[in-house]
């Protein structure tokens, strides 16, 4: 069974804002056994609108579109699928009353336009909105099905989950998408095509995603098949042998993020952490902390730009820094040694390095990062250079191989005195 | 003149990556004088790429797609447009010589498959491609100009700017777009609109976008027109008018973020800054850090989860995290100071909040912040609730209430001692 999306909305033919709805419906109807194969995105014209909607029907079983339900003049889905479809639209007094209610709720009375927003084409189904004023629509006509969702995520998620997904999956499909998410940091794109690329070969029938970002590279082998059983095995299977090919460098075979591993191993190994970090400027500590319940392994952390907060916040000795300069083995050493001690944490990460665009020279190049890892024991180091990008880019590489440093680190106990 | 922007890539048809190309596309045709009507993203089916183009060549002037020009397999753009518009595909010695010298630069045999992006449609102009082997396309094609470019989004901008945009300069499209970019903080989107509502009327030839975010609204005013004098002129008056209407809420109408205001407003002032932040993690000073040259004013930051480091790193004293808890003014305050006078800035910002999802508590409920900013001369402080969503966004609405805490302090000199 093959779907269309179609985000409705001027404001996604701007260069400020792009459909996210779409990933989220993706993943929802690959679940239930419905290939997306075409996506678009169109304004608030009539016009444009049903030329969207007429050739999706004409490629797609199931079209679904968010957006365009509100109660204002630019909000004209209800309308234009309407018209494209013949038929007449109508009041249904259950939803006027629903909005009229909500309006009170708030101690408002409903603005006369508003009404616009319970009309409801013939044979269409109403799906309630729990949490907005516009309610969804399914319509079925010549063997394809219509569904219009409102835009805003909240509402969107909420109204599929009870409304949408249900009605679907009465629908019986058996062939549904399977798949897994195995993530890898530290290794370039093309070797981990050159390690896992022969085993596509012996499943020809699993496709493989292979995505890049700066942070590391995404796999996703993945079966369209109506045996759950056999497919979850292969998927077993296949992963099995990609994560002997890919060893160290893989860090999850769930679409786990580096911050939930690494938190994970913590709180296994009821470990602590503390972090100081220069030019990562407070994104690595970002990253341990945007976990719920991080509070429970992060003590935390210290950003210090300057030498002088190198000194006096975290204990690295200003001669260290005159003699190494601040972007150094020693320095990041330092750093991770010193805030261990400071934080009484049982893990200490330095990192220092230069993000640019300016403060690079030949030996000490723009992307060049130290990251330091000490417990009690004793510490090591690793130097990094990231060839390509601009200073965010850099960052977050740095901030990714910290974050690895920590997990390598109990992959291969334990620290010698260095 | 009218746009359709076609995203080629099975990858973008899964729950894991958005077109964003599109963005840069739209934002570049707009300043030329080209309006986006539509975009689609599609997969690497031939049925499905030529329902696409067709579709889009009977709907806009200008048909611009993305990816889909590699060597593989995969890559049918230049196969699907050259059969879709009746023309025969040669080899371009040009091209192939340019892709074999590519590979010998980097000591490689030009794998033969890549041969396959030296063929070029009957007609069409090539468009040197400087950073990458796939050469970019230029067909007209029955009033149509149809561009094929590559997905790597380093490339396109090259190839945009080297070979496209000089190429529909020279259309001489009169009309352009011509735009400006407010942003707001601390008032909630019902009341920004409320404001800035009723100036629509007295400037009905304009068009003001409206997009909201955790961070912050956003309003884009702009107009479509033929006379740049008069568009600038206009766009500067109702963007004062919003101004005036917006008052100390809006702090750029130029699109900066947030930490550029706060940077150049520190620079300006000959201020240095350092933060002391629980709830937000790091976000602060990720925030201010992710600017070039942050380095002149950012001295360093704190994250201090625990209330041991609060103590031993900003000498927040114990007796009053036992006292007031370590959500509170008190320790807002304290935190601000502390770090002030540990750094030896000139200002000093303390953030402690709940961004949960656990721990709170019907008097300190999760989105209770407090934000608090000291100089040598005093110090303030604010409570925040932020009502909705979950921890990222919590702690996002909490870095940008404290980045807005700076901007303020400059706007509402002097702190009084507390």
């Amino acid at each position: 069974m093959r779907a269309e999306i179609i985000a409705v909305g001027s404001e996604l033919l701007t260069p400020y804002r792009v459909d996210t709805n779409s990933l989220f419906l993706t993943d929802e109807l690959n679940r239930i056994g419905i290939r997306v194969v075409h996506k678009a995105v169109v304004g608030d014209t009539p016009e444009e609108m049903r030329s969207s909607f007429r050739h999706a029907l004409g490629r797609a079983d199931v079209v679904v579109s968010t957006g365009g339900l509100g109660p204002t003049d630019d909000d004209r889905t209800r309308q234009t699928v309407a018209e494209l479809l013949g038929r007449k639209l109508h009041t249904d007094e259950g939803i006027l009353q629903r909005i009229r209610e909500r309006f009170r709720r708030y101690n408002r009375a409903m603005p006369e336009i508003n009404a616009r927003q319970a009309l409801v084409p013939e044979g269409a189904t109403v799906l309630p909105n729990a949490r907005g004023s516009a309610p969804g629509l399914w319509i079925e006509s010549g063997g394809h099905i219509v569904i219009l969702l409102p835009g805003v995520p909240m509402e969107l998620h909420a109204l599929f989950e009870k409304e949408v997904k249900p009605r679907l999956l009465q629908l019986g499909l058996t062939e549904r998408l399977f798949t897994r998410d195995l993530r890898i940091v530290g290794l370039p794109e093309s070797e981990v095509e050159q390690r896992v690329s022969p085993l596509y070969a012996l499943y020809p029938e699993t496709e493989t995603t292979i995505l890049a970002a700066p942070t590391g590279i995404q796999l996703h082998p993945s079966i369209w098949s109506n045996d759950a059983g056999s497919a979850e095995n292969m998927l077993e299977e296949i992963s099995e042998r990609m994560a002997l090919a890919l060893g160290e460098y893989l860090y999850t075979t769930r679409g786990e993020t580096l911050e939930q591993v690494v938190g994970r191993v913590l709180t296994e190994n009821r470990a602590t952490i503390a972090v100081a970090e220069s030019c990562t400027g407070g994104m690595l500590a970002e990253r341990l902390t945007n976990m719920p319940g991080s509070s429970a392994y992060f003590q935390g952390g210290v950003v210090c730009y300057s030498n002088e907060l190198k000194t006096s916040l975290v204990g690295v000795p200003p001669d260290m820094i005159e003699n190494t300069g601040a972007v150094s083995s020693e320095v990041a050493l330092a750093l991770a040694d010193g805030i261990r001690r400071r934080a009484g944490a049982t893990l200490g990460v330095g990192v220092t390095g230069i993000a640019g665009p300016g403060g690079g020279s030949p030996e000490k190049p723009v992307g060049l990062v130290h990251v330091g890892i000490a417990d009690e024991q004793g510490s090591r180091e690793k130097a990094f250079r990231f060839p390509y990008g601009d200073r965010d880019r850099i960052r977050q590489q740095a901030a990714q191989a910290a974050l690895d440093a920590v997990r390598r680190y109990f992959l291969f106990p334990p620290l010698a005195r260095s």
